[in-house]
């Protein structure tokens, strides 16, 4: 019954190795058992209480695949079924963002590591209706990151209407961001990789790209003007948003899935003329993630990840803390 | 042949008579007998070269309505058909955006009393694709501001779905403002005025608002947290922009329709979480345009006016300088 896993015990604390008793099973839950967690970045807010919402301790992990091992009578799901998890772990339901199939915008949701365990562990019980059946062609580790970075760059493409031929930037080769090229070249559009490491320049065409640029050099990102339908920024970086929303294509869009600190700014002017969009977008509800798991099946599209044995989970998590894992790590139960 | 207007002969100049030749009559083009013309704040602008766009004599005037007096061999257009013109003239008709319908967003588009001479004169030419015949239940006076202050306002309601049971804010009750509270209520949309002059709640109100704010007191604006699936903004103005964003429901999307000075300000975080959106919008496309006339014709939506001989033009321009215009001023030909 009792589950070990790895929590931090305060704030910007290293993990170490804990056990909790997991509330009985829901008639809609299931167990499942976790062969691979990956590291997002936010598990690194959370562990830091960068957002004033953490308890200790606290278990980081929201990038889970595994099988389930235990189903309540509620549940479709069955023993032995390989699913997939991610960020968020329950909805009410019943609200008129529910309704419309916008789960991940319920102003009741709950995350699967904020408040309640998460995936740094042998095993975790959820909500059925957030535990996603993998398909069979999915590699386990490399789909882990599916789950919240996968969805997160894959669903804001898909609802604004990206398709072969559209011209879209990608700002950030990271976690995120190598997901997004190549979900963008499977679906045959026309690629721009802006990113501030020069060294990462040929690591973008082969992940996709068909042009990169500097994310940082003004005079570079000039050179893009009115050249793009869709710009979806995936770094928490102050940028130049006047020059990216410049690189719009009137009735363009600049959309944010990585929060950038400070206020952004821009004249109003620039999103009037040429009738401009700036949004964000927020993971990606349950029928965006089986989208995604489909269309990653179907093109065989899963993230570039080193691994790690959980038990090296410190090591692992100061390896993205430095920005140094090429693409996004993957932690391993036995 | 010669044309007979009212042109700034400099910026900042009170209107004078002015003649002009007009360009021949292209295969596409029609002359327009003007029979009514409305003032738009952005004939202001261009009066004062507040944009560094205008060329004098300057004949200004985007809200026409008048009949068809000539017409090309390759207009459809037939003498004595009533038409309406509003700020496009022109476009390209073959980049992408135009191929989308979406002719408004043209890099080579033009506009009708920038560079050329526009509504404050008896007759026009223009490309025959930028007359739009007027539906019968149209009344010609109150028809004249749809063209620019009506469509601008109808386009983004339509663009981004609105419809009956959605809650929409509208920020300002002026010319423009005044015209989307009367779309959305025809269109059965819960409406929330807001306005920073206490003495238009009750106007608010008779105009189809369902319910009146404070614009600028922020403990007002407060009480519509998440409440809204679209706020229109109307006015040029400086506005707490996070208590609007925060007014969004999820999802929710907030719009600019009139250019506020200086930069908007807000914290990226407040577009992720909650998946919010902040636009602009320009104008409306001649697609856009027809549908409005259709919708306005249907629900008998018309601008409230106040009409003015069209030689007494400088005394009209003083009261939309002085926002006493109630809410439109529409010059008037004998």
């Amino acid at each position: 019954m009792t589950i070990t896993a790895y929590a931090a015990l305060g704030a910007k604390c290293p993990l170490s190795r804990h056990s909790y008793e997991p509330a009985p099973l829901g008639t809609s839950e299931v167990e499942v058992a976790i062969s691979h967690c990956g590291i997002c970045h936010s598990d690194l807010h959370l562990i830091d209480d960068d957002w004033h919402v953490s308890k200790y301790p606290l278990v980081p992990g929201h990038e889970i695949v595994g099988r389930v091992v235990d189903s309540g009578s509620g549940s479709s799901l069955r023993a032995g079924e390989r699913v997939g998890i991610g960020w968020q772990r329950s909805a009410c339901h019943d609200c008129e963002l529910c309704r419309a199939s916008q789960e991940n915008l319920c102003l009741k949701q709950e995350a699967t590591c904020v408040g309640h365990e998460g995936g740094f562990a042998e095993r975790i019980r959820i909500d059925s209706r957030f535990a996603f059946p993998l398909p069979e062609g999915l590699d386990a580790a490399t789909a882990a990151p599916l789950l919240c970075g996968g969805v997160t760059v894959f669903a804001p493409i898909r609802r604004w209407g990206m398709k072969a031929g559209a011209s879209v930037g990608v700002i950030g080769i990271g976690g995120l961001g190598h997901l997004a090229l190549k979900f963008l070249s499977a679906m045959g559009c026309a690629t721009t990789a802006f990113t501030s490491s020069s060294d990462k320049r040929t690591e973008a065409r082969r992940l996709g790209a068909h042009d990169v640029s500097s994310s940082t050099d003004v005079r570079e990102l000039k050179l893009h003007r009115n050249r793009l339908d869709f710009i979806l920024c995936t770094v928490p970086a102050r940028l130049d948003w006047i020059a990216y929303l410049q690189a719009l294509k009137p009735g363009g869009v600049l959309c944010l899935v990585g929060a950038s600190p400070g206020l952004m700014q821009f004249p109003a002017a620039q999103l009037l003329t040429g009738q401009r969009t700036v949004c964000g977008s927020d993971i990606g509800s349950p029928a965006e993630i089986r989208d995604m798991l489909a269309f990653a099946s179907a093109h065989r599209i899963g993230a570039e990840i080193e691994m790690s044995p959980m038990v090296n989970v410190n090591a692992a998590l100061q390896r993205v803390r430095d920005n140094a894992a090429r693409y996004r790590m993957v932690l391993t139960n036995p």
